[in-house]
């Protein structure tokens, strides 16, 4: 078989999504060209739209379409409440498992200064902004308890106890 | 979060993966939207191309978006051997196992009356003109051995035997 076919192509395309090895991109694109072309199609759609038009929250930097994601657009939520997490997808996680009903703050990693991450690209600036405007009475920081997060989670509370808002955590570990 | 944010209709759209559910889905769509949307790009362009374009070889039936597969396409291959096949997922299995140098029949299935897969839909008029033709002279069954796949290699005997081609099956179970 000629390597460059259409479908060793898509075999190969398809080992960029994570956990998928050579054999399980094979049985996808098999799978998708001899059952489901309805299904690929509908997904190389959503793909191509979701990877040119999903940006960021402008205020919270959660993954979003729209300028103002639809949390943060939500009038019902406590603006009183921030919980700061690392991820985006920790957002999912937090609404399907507890009642919190305050609004989030992504940081998209941890404060790692040899890799080039400092409080600029974690966006702490625009969270010092905000704090300032002084809605947000309590930060709740939900960030891991690495070396790294331990830093970022001090250096957050030091931004919050400048602009007055109390700092408390997510329980770690069995309680 | 709003449903129909493209975040969630992406989630939605790769479960049309086999043995994507939904946590892996997510895992997927946070992966490519944070990380690597450069492979997203690139997979949702191959595949929707590999959904219009991707077709089956007039002579073996083997998914080929030319209308002669590599292999058939081939002049060093052994034509006086064929190896039929249910799916062409198969033949990948066979070229990285074996050293046939014959070429493939797809079925795309076996006999199946009551499913409405008779001898047409696997192309057997098909084989049956290529046997015709008088280059194979061996016939080689690598259908499974269920009911239903006992009864197609019964069937597909029968068609070699008319058009005077040797059949044989390839070994099952332990030696």
């Amino acid at each position: 078989m000629a390597d460059r076919t259409l479908l060793n192509q898509l075999v190969e395309a398809l080992r960029c999504l994570p956990g998928v090895g050579p054999k399980s991109a094979q049985r996808m694109a098999f799978h998708l060209l001899e059952r489901d072309r309805e299904g690929g199609r509908r997904l190389a759609r959503v793909m191509a739209d979701a990877m040119e038009r999903v940006s960021r929250c402008k205020r919270c930097r959660t993954l979003s379409e729209r300028e103002l994601c639809g949390l943060c657009a939500n009038p019902n939520r406590d603006e009183s409440q921030l919980c700061v997490i690392e991820h985006p997808s920790e957002i999912v996680a937090i609404e399907q498992a507890t009642d919190f009903h305050g609004l989030y703050f992504v940081l998209g990693g941890r404060l790692s200064p040899l890799d080039g991450i400092g409080p600029e690209e974690l966006g702490l600036d625009v969270l010092e902004e905000r704090l300032k405007e002084g809605d947000v009475k309590e930060l709740i920081l939900a960030i891991s308890s690495t070396v790294e997060g331990s830093a970022t989670s001090h250096y957050v509370a030091d931004i919050a106890a400048r602009c007055g808002a109390r700092t408390t955590r997510i329980a770690h570990g069995v309680p």
